[in-house]
């Protein structure tokens, strides 16, 4: 077998090995390449990772030597000696797997210094402080990422110290004062962990790539991957990379920066620095940077050089880059490139500018939006004209608004997200730790820390509302309150805060229906253009028909009847019908019912003039509009012992009797869809005549409905033609309006996906109802599951997501493939449909596509995700 | 296109003309063929039937000249005519379809009288007494049959006829009065239609084959053809024959005979005739006829030829016939044979003596025997030790003993059985209006009639047991009370019938486990030789498995581990484990259920020793062995309202809070099977335990156990691998004793048939739980659709038949077949069994055969039915 490298030299790599090199060490070896400033070094591969776990978490003895091949090859090219005790060599070492994890794996700076190289740093750059600077922060980090002590440890002797000396900024502190850290820094370690810290530097190297690869799998990282659905065995990539320092004074600094704005799209550099900093004191929001235009007043040549590796990376990359940079003594090092992440309207003018300056083609741009994050533009906003108080601004991170009750930590969060709150989690500053915080609450609110803080960064990924470096606030984390100017509030007290403007607000706010914006609008043009799918919506009322038109819906795909039943007005007549005790007083009912469905099928036709409207007749079993039984025997108790009339507790009692015998063990699996019309055919015969008396009055006002017949339930050929030909009764009592019209079936039961070529000889078009079949195919009551054992299943990865969410394309998607094979070939062009969640969802529009359906349907918000989704599916399928 | 013949000769048909002639015409041509002494005449077939029903209930004149044309060819051949004034021809009209339906459709004797014709009979014959009685029963017949007109309004008119003129025997009755009541009848008829009973013989027959058709659909034939399985489409055929009589006198008669006994299969004329009397006689169970022996001291000649005659057929069609004959003044006339219906016990003596006289084949012998009907061998008999006084004793017509609460008539008998009960069906005699009640009996009791009678004839068929004749028997059908001797027998009082013996008992009585005969064991043995599939069993309980492997079971399929949960001794243990509220505490109650199962699991290998043991670990969902909310709820009320210790009330309060949390919307797809082994894999760990210290102690006593252990309801290979991984970690613990086991998987869900592929992957074996297959398939929840739709789906022919009792070929078998192809594609040898309900079934047996599974599965009674099944199936596919 031949031998897997191990590891490469930046000169080895290119940008097409991201899988091997991780995307850091991808894009570092890329830059080298491209003679851009990179500090050398290499990067041990995924490879090397995955064989690490293999081995039982073992460094093997070849990738011992590999790396020292590599390690050697740096210290050439640099004349320097890790180690060395003249001008040693330091290096850095930072995770980097093939898929962008920010923040989420550890990262080791200055590694090389021990007791005596750093006294040989502080003689080559005259600079004492420094060197004892870089050591004290390297013990730290050391200790914190491979030794496991936790880091607060050192931060309170540091605050100690700091207090001590009168100083309030780090870099107030003398170089003795620091080397004195040092010496307490190193006696913490040997207090926590029993032995000295290493002095030696290639034991120091070989225990941070460890380190490195161990922290693959620690729990932040791993819950980042599967909300991000990153596959586990990629493992990860560690890059050793000789140190350069923007922590050398004035003329140093560090700095990260997006080649265009990553919130709004604007096409302008945006970012952030600070002088005389390492780069995790950007990163960690610890201190709040400056921004990136101020660099040009600065260092103005670093500026240009900047700008123009920025503009080279773009046209490089053909994409927004998300650039990390040091300056070390007026030297500009690149430590970092790799495509921005962005927010969904940043995504969208980005894709549509790129396009105009012909950087892209609209299918690349098409490609480059992701449909489920234009949900996010979707959501509600804060009403201009409300004109509300702010109480504090900070800097609009990530936008959107949201509501709810504050929490001052990441459990707490969850805990009341749990019981059914909504929160914005408020922290001083979050860290990676806080992710399940930053996961359960409608929104991030932070004291310290930029636009490219963790917070911010990670709630834009995420799609959530974040402000961020709202300096008003300060926050009391044990006594969990927040004082702004004089006012303190609480845990508990509900705020507001709007990510795009930065404004905090004291309780709730009136939010509106987003507008499209005129680059999304154009971006869905182009998707309109390129798919092959058609995309209707679920609509149950004339409203929501509307706003689905708006947004681009090209039809109802499911209208549920149900939902009219269970109106406030109706409800008790359809109680009526179903506890009748003779056929009579059923009709009398169903009679009284008929105007209100007439109205019903008129609105929503009306909306959708011009566009089929697919009407699904009553699904649900009956027991499902009647009262709780249990209620009602509490009830029925509580009017006996207030010795209520007999005759009216008789009445009840006889309701419940009939509740009782319409009780079902598996309601799901029970009486209802075409079963109850096989049963009870007078239901839907009032139904169609609704839906028929409708298209009476339409026809008459010219306005053109187009109504699509959908029977639910059917599991057999022959329950289909049954109710088909009540329908066709029914609708030929019509039949000198000579209305066009269809009549089909759901498909949504194992059963009626093998016999489908049957069920075909009888259907006019097959909608697949993916949510029952879901539960059908895998057993599952959706109901129970998802409160019982569903989390577990994706906890232990037995699954790979919700199939409720997304279609299991490996069972369901099969049974759904055969249906539609089988239904095609009994006729060529059936109209084919998916009507359930999965219609909106652009992993399951991906299958739909493939599967080679006509359209699918979803809830109105959903629309345009479902037009994007279904033009990136028949783009990628096309390659 | 061809004209299709509608119309056939006798002698232009043969016996394999049955779908087209109908058993009976099929048989009457060929009888004719083989020279027999058969009347002349001809078939309509049932071609001209199904095109009547076609044509909207009307003969064509194609049908009627071809009816004219055959007709011709009789008067030819015997010299007569059809309403001729001299010698005049009169026919007989009897309904043939293509499977027998006995009883189930109209016949019409002596068609052609009419008030001139009658004159000439009674001149040709001498016999004015004859013809009148002729006359008289063809009006009847005719007025009933044809013209709907209640039979009783003409049997009260004879009634009253035999009171005046002092006479209980219409035999008795002068030529005079069976005029007048011929007059009667007449008016009757005017009186009942508006109209005059039609003199014209050639309308009466065309009538009368109109009559014939529309009895294809009457509610009895329909019901019957739904019992039987036996499709619409078929037909029936209409046999036009030339009248012979029976009731011409001392030297005439008719009778029915069967060539062997139709009860045991003894090997021996068995059978009754009537002297001076007409086949409907016989047949309808009025008269008490004399056993068929008794004939040849009365006709010794007539005897011989019948004998000869018996012999001759059975050697022609290779089966005991059952032969209708009539004897004309001492002439002997077939009428028909047909293969004969037998008991169980008879189908089995008789196939092993026709093997032994090589008559039949084995496998010839093995496809004779109604698989489904051994059931009936299989029934408990009275215990002949118990040695009960009998209160009467009747006919021993169909074996089996039955208890039962007495009803009267047939739709009292459906109504309390409806409600639970079990009935003894008593009447006079039965008649094919008493259908349903003889469906819904345990058994049926008659005053009158023979071993040949209705209610005999049906019972037999049907396998329930019947005493009929029973003489004793005082019925008042008014006032729904016998009396036998001093003693009155209500409505609802308790009796037993033992069909064996013809013995009525008051009250219940001790019945024991049947034996299994020699022949059966002979029999059972061919197949065994034969068979392909493996017969196992289902059984919880060591006494189960004994009873099982008696009657051949080779192995355990199916063992439900629940059962022992459910135990009185064990349920408040299991309850304890479920609502602990700690796992120590769980712990504790599973510790203390181990011995329980480890004992249970001891005794089953060691009843099966040798044979494999199929255990399932747990599967239902645990709310299932916790206490009704609703009863609990009404409990803590009560306890409130007693003022019962707050402490007490709280506890009970928990429990129900527990419940109240374990509770399921649609528990069949809930947390169950492998989902509660995954979240609580401790449960299971316990019965892994619990298996393998019984597998211990087996092996030290030396007793050869073969465990299989099964998980049910996976969905998902990757919940198999959890599962198997955790039972084989708890087995690791007993490796030290090296045992054999395997662990495999049931299939019971659509997506474990559509991923079987990677289920195999980690399975030793599949288990088709094809209950649950149904249930998701077809989304029916089993409890509920037996009791809400699915009856009327199989009374509207929506589905051919309850899913639940026969596999879906057409849905559930193709997912079945798919995953039998899945599995083997991975693990060509994998084992491959069924365990549902399904697995006892004949009809789902052969399916499990075509699909090439390994074994099926059944309750232990049910397993001489499967090893049979299992051997047809095989026979009849390698043909």
């Amino acid at each position: 077998m031949a031998m897997t490298k191990l590891v490469y030299s930046f000169n080895d790599g290119n940008r097409d090995m991201r899988e091997v090199l991780g995307g850091k060490g991808a894009n570092l070896s890329d830059m080298t390449n491209l003679g851009l400033p990179v500090p050398p070094g290499f990067t041990v591969s995924t490879n090397a990772c995955n064989k690490y776990f293999e081995d039982g978490q073992k460094l093997t003895e070849e990738l011992i030597n590999s790396i020292k091949v590599e390690l050697e090859k740096v210290e050439k090219s640099l004349g320097k000696k890790l180690g060395g005790s003249k001008n040693p060599l330091l290096v850095s070492v930072r995770s980097g797997a093939p898929v962008s994890m920010p923040g989420m794996m550890d990262t080791i700076l200055n590694l090389g210094l021990n007791d005596e190289t750093v006294e040989a740093v502080a003689l080559e750059t005259s600079n004492r402080r420094f060197a004892f600077d870089c050591y004290r922060r390297f013990i730290q980090m050391y200790g914190d990422v491979v030794l496991g002590v936790p880091h607060y440890r050192f931060e309170r002797k540091l605050e100690s110290l700091k207090q001590n000396e009168g100083v309030t900024e780090d870099t107030k502190l003398k170089a003795e004062s620091l080397k004195e850290l040092s010496e307490d820094y190193k006696a913490i370690i040997k207090k926590e962990t029993g032995e000295d810290f290493p002095q030696d530097p290639k034991e120091q190297l070989l225990k941070a790539v460890e380190a490195v690869f161990a922290s693959w799998n620690n729990q932040r990282a791993k819950l980042y991957r599967q909300i991000n659905k990153i596959p586990d065995h990629y493992g990860t990539a560690v890059n050793v990379q000789a140190m350069v320092y923007g922590n050398m004074g004035e003329t140093s600094g560090t700095g990260v920066l997006f080649t265009r704005n990553p919130s709004t799209g604007e096409n302008k550099l945006y970012g952030e620095f600070l002088v005389n900093a390492q780069g995790e004191d950007v990163v960690a929001g610890i201190r709040t940077p400056k921004p990136i235009l101020e660099l040009e007043k600065i260092m103005p040549e670093v500026y240009k050089e900047l700008n123009d590796i920025s503009y080279k990376l773009e046209k490089h990359y053909r994409d927004v880059q998300d650039i990390e940079f040091t300056i070390e003594q007026g030297r500009l090092f690149m430590l970092q490139t790799r495509n921005a992440k962005r927010t969904a309207a940043a995504a969208v003018k980005i894709a549509v500018d790129m396009v105009n300056d012909n950087i892209l083609t609209k299918d690349e741009a098409i490609l480059r939006v992701d449909a489920s994050q234009l949900d996010k533009l979707l959501h509600r906003q804060i009403d201009d004209g409300s004109h509300v108080e702010h109480i504090a601004t900070g800097l609009p991170a990530s936008p959107g608004a949201a509501t709810g009750a504050l929490v001052f930590s990441a459990d707490n969060a969850e805990k009341l997200v749990e019981k059914g709150k909504k929160v914005i989690l408020i922290r001083p500053e979050t860290t990676p730790d806080d992710i399940h915080g930053i996961v359960a609450a409608e929104g991030i609110l932070t004291q310290r820390g930029g636009m490219t803080s963790h917070a911010a960064v990670v709630a834009r990924g995420m799609g959530k509302p974040c402000v961020c470096g709202c300096e008003a606030l300060n926050i009391d984390i044990m006594d969990k309150n927040v004082k702004i100017g004089e006012e303190t509030y609480n845990e508990g007290d509900i705020v507001t805060i709007d990510g795009a403007t930065g404004n905090v607000i004291s309780g709730t706010v009136k939010l509106i229906d987003p507008e499209l914006s005129d680059e999304l609008i154009t971006f869905l043009g182009w998707a309109d253009d390129v798919r092959q799918l058609n995309v209707r919506t679920n609509a149950d009322t004339p409203e929501d028909a509307n706003k689905a038109r708006e947004y681009g819906a090209e039809g109802i795909g499911l209208c549920r009847t149900e939902h009219m039943f269970m109106a406030q007005d109706r409800l008790p007549i359809v109680q009526q019908m179903i506890l009748s005790d003779s056929k009579e007083k059923q009709q009398a009912a169903l009679d009284k019912l008929l105007p209100f469905q007439k109205e019903d099928f008129y609105g929503i036709f009306k909306a959708m003039a011009g566009l089929p409207v697919t009407i699904r007749l009553l699904d649900p079993p009956l027991h499902e509009f009647l009262p709780n039984a249990e209620e009602l025997a509490k009830e029925i108790n509580e009017m006996k012992s207030e010795a209520k009339p007999a005759y009216k507790i008789k009445e009840k009692e006889q309701i419940l009797k009939r509740i009782k015998s319409l009780h079902e063990s598996n309601p799901m699996l029970g009486h209802r869809g075409c079963r109850l019309a096989i049963v009870h055919p007078e239901i839907y015969d009032m139904q169609v005549h609704a839906i028929f008396s409708a298209l009476e009055e339409l026809k008459k006002e010219g306005i053109d409905a187009i109504p699509e017949i959908m029977i639910p339930l059917v599991g057999e050929a022959k329950e289909l033609k049954i109710v088909k030909d009540n329908v066709l009764k029914v609708a030929n009592q019509y039949s000198h309006l000579d209305l066009d019209y269809k009549v089909g079936t759901m498909i949504e039961l194992p059963r009626a996906c093998v016999t489908a070529d049957e069920i075909a000889e009888h259907a006019e078009f097959f909608s697949f109802g993916t949510n029952d079949l879901t539960q059908t195919t895998f057993g599952y009551s959706r109901d129970d599951a998802e409160g019982k054992f569903l989390p577990a299943y994706i906890d232990k990865k037995i699954l790979p997501e919700n199939p409720f969410v997304s279609i299991d394309e490996k069972g369901v998607g099969v049974l759904v493939d055969l249906g539609v094979a089988k239904g095609r070939k009994v006729k060529k062009n059936l109209k084919i449909g998916i009507c359930g969640e999965h219609g909106g969802d652009p992993q399951s529009i991906n299958f739909c596509q493939k599967v080679g359906l006509d359209y699918v349907s979803c809830s109105p918000f959903r629309v345009p995700i479902a037009r994007l989704a279904a033009a990136q599916s028949y783009i990628s399928q096309k390659k």
